[in-house]
């Protein structure tokens, strides 16, 4: 395999769905086409009520044009509200609200013991929330109001309105967010501390940019997870590339191929299996979750263990390749439900063009595989990256801006004497954790580490069989967030 | 006189220049139509060198037209420069920044102390940073990207680019301001806290929004610096109005004020006389600085006082009117190098349209005439405004955004824990310290009032003659910043 098909795959956003769904692994974007696939066919029931709120389209420029409306959607529940209690916002991430509602449970287990309102804002350009209806996604002169700053603004429009509706403006806002919602939660009560006074940002990577983060820390972190199970199965997987390349050479490669991964219809490169196979390892990192969970995929508890078995168990006599193969439909097939694999889908009903739009202009999250991985080698260069998005978009990225925007460099030095009540919130486990914060900033803006924790695993609804280290944490979690509670109403009383 | 077309033009931006330029009195845009003057006969010597800065047009959009660049001018002075040395930058408000730059003379007097390089950044849309060059001020098409955010952003932007190119990325920023650029100042450590370790906000009235200050304070704290002089004094002003009104009546009335007021032109309404006499009323309780000073116009010291003396000294016999006028040519030809005044001036060539606009969209500072006041009273809608500013730019204005974006309601528990090393600096004297912050918030968010002070008279450069309260206000500040550098210093070597 060459170094630069490899790198022109992994780290430019390409025209081709396939690779630019490959492309989306590398971003908290992930989530969308898994949502939409779950969105079709088990659609989650929340305890929620959506309503629709007229939103300015820019809020940074006064334009007549800025002033369009569109209407963005968010989820409300009031059943354990009492009016002055508390109100905990998510700030919703790249993809239709539903789900992030669904699989954020944690917000609605502790909603009775602060009496708080719930409310789950959609982000702009994702789910139903549309500036330019079905056109939205049509060029850089729609999607260009698609951004995080533009996000934040909405969010402290609407929730200031929400309050102002419900005659509450002295309830005080906590803003949740996990992985990208997570990065604006966290951002969000650093830019806007008068409307939120507090933040639990879950595996929040709003260090992966520039060089804050080193390059190769994603994909180190998913191979880790992945030794830490089996050294064997690590090998394993690390040795199948070579044996998938091997089946270019052949002249009934594909076809031979494409039987042995089941594929529903034959692929028309190695490239889909290859991008297939990263896809089931890396997401099942993520997702490594203690208990079993449905979030992109229904998968048993700490899954890439369950798919080190798979490895380790198979015969030596039988190829890398089927091996890995074997533990990949774990992923892809826990329910036993899938009869053949799509390991090439053209179509784009995932809508994932919202996350490559933000990649290729404000979130530019260099990644690099480097030799230690498990994964093909591969590099990133700017250049490259903003040739490709020049060519799909016709915009160039701003790589730096994020930093500019919301720091990031030096973040120890930054926030040790600025801002308070931010909890970044992570799992070891999680390949994103590395580009968090990790260690504690103040005595307020703190870290909460778990070893065994997965991608936002905390955010999730609590089950019996949660183990220890994660009760804990989300009852630190809950501690904190009513010492914050506790000193907004005493600062209050001493207007 | 009739309270709506008092309100008319005192709240409502209209076409006629002269309308403009006195509602060009009420907001921190003041100084555009005298920069422009002194401009052009006195320039400004300053020990600066002109720069430009390739700056992106819009921040928050990535649109194709969002690249476009324009050249934003800032001034260097790197003669006290050390490298690694802080960085002191002026956050440039609404005009030519030169002028600022001249009038801000305490960050050259202090360079040397901390062998800092001072960064004078232009406001985009003012001076010569015209993003559309000779039509920058055309229609909201293009002042659509003329806001505070978006300045914001510039300075962010450069600053972070100048440290790069001087590579001297861990020199700590401080920036400060006066007025709207204390403003600028005071929401750029809030926003961009990884840019800039402080602030010092001098006359900064960041809660001159919504209804956090009382809408009467900016005109009864007028009043009152003339009352405070002379309780005869205010009086005489207040009764003056009614004599004024009386000349409508009279035929020749319009002839009779022109040659009484020395007019070089007969003034075509009485609203003419009235703008300017409130003009000078207002620009002096400004700057009634402790010293002879040419800010506004070259005045003596304590202006206020010496205009009190002179209405004071006045023969009872003569007009209230005649009296007030005597005081006004103090502010308006105190140099007595004027023939006559020119009371209507039907050119824009001051660019106040600038100010006008941002007035017209974010920054609407609702303010209203009591009855306590020395001038007419008048009131202030939101609806009349908007239709004003709908007439004038074809856009309408947000007047509860800067409030969203920023903050101000409750700003004392917003910030008590929240933010640090902002410095709220002003002079009771000025009519602007009503709306700014007067009270400690935390050990490193502080207020240094002076009950003498006048607006950000601490910015200008010492003199021979300064008062012991204003050289121990400058001693304070310097003592301020040196402990944040300290700070941060310490911080960087326990990296």
């Amino acid at each position: 395999m060459e170094l630069s098909s490899f790198s022109t795959i992994f780290l430019l956003l390409l025209f081709a769905f396939t690779l630019a769904e490959v492309e989306s692994v590398y971003f908290p974007g992930i989530y969308q086409s898994s949502l939409k696939k779950i969105g079709k066919t088990v659609k989650p029931k929340i305890p929620y009520k959506a309503q629709y709120f007229p939103q300015v389209l820019d809020h940074f420029t006064f334009q007549p044009k800025s002033y369009k409306i569109f209407y963005q959607k968010y989820l409300i529940n009031s059943q354990y509200w009492q009016k002055g209690a508390p109100i905990f916002v998510y700030t919703g991430n790249e993809g239709d609200i539903d789900w992030f509602a669904a699989n954020s449970g944690f917000m609605l287990d502790i909603a009775p013991k602060f009496h708080a309102l719930l409310v789950f804002i959609e982000h702009r350009f994702y789910g139903e929330s549309m500036p330019f209806g079905k056109h939205s996604y049509g060029s850089a002169k729609t999607l260009g109001y698609l951004n995080s700053q533009q996000a934040l603004a909405d969010y402290a429009v609407l929730i200031r309105s929400l309050k102002h509706n419900l005659s509450s403006e002295a309830s005080p806002v906590v803003v949740f967010g996990g992985s990208y919602g997570g990065m604006l939660a966290a951002w969000f009560r650093l830019k806007y501390p008068h409307i939120a006074i507090g933040a639990l940002a879950s595996s929040a990577p709003i260090l992966q940019f520039d060089d804050i983060t080193s390059w190769s820390s994603f994909y180190d972190a998913v191979s880790q997870d992945y030794k830490d199970a089996s050294l064997n199965c690590y090998e394993v997987i690390k040795g199948s590339w070579a044996e998938l390349d091997s089946i270019s050479a052949k002249d009934e490669g594909l076809a031979e191929l494409s039987k042995d991964f089941r594929a529903c219809k034959q692929v028309h490169s190695i490239n889909s299996a290859r991008d297939w196979i990263l896809e089931a390892f890396v997401y099942t990192a993520m997702v490594n979750y203690p208990t079993a969970a449905n979030f992109m995929m229904p998968l048993p508890a700490y899954p890439v263990e369950e798919m080190c078995k798979i490895i380790d168990g198979s015969s030596p006599q039988t190829t890398k390749l089927s091996r890995v193969f074997a533990a990949a439909s774990l992923y892809y097939n826990y329910s036993q439900t899938e009869k053949c694999f799509k390991l090439e889908d053209e179509t784009d009903e995932h809508g994932l063009s919202g996350w490559n739009w933000q990649a290729c202009t404000e979130m530019v999250m260099p990644m690099v595989v480097s030799n230690e991985s498990m994964f093909p080698p591969s590099s990133f260069s700017y250049k490259e990256n903003a040739e490709g998005c020049m060519k799909q978009f016709g915009v160039a990225p701003r790589p730096h801006w994020i930093t500019t925007e919301f720091g990031g460099t030096r973040i120890e030095q930054v926030l040790k004497r600025f801002g308070s009540n931010i909890i970044f919130s992570n799992g070891l486990q999680d390949p994103w954790s590395r580009g968090s914060v990790l260690k504690n900033i103040s005595s307020s803006i703190v870290a909460l580490v778990t070893e065994k924790g997965a991608h936002h695993t905390d955010l999730r609804s609590a089950t019996r069989k949660d183990p220890d280290w994660l009760v804990n944490q989300r009852k630190q979690e809950v501690k904190i967030i009513q010492k914050w509670i506790a000193d907004y109403n005493l600062d209050m009383k001493q207007e």
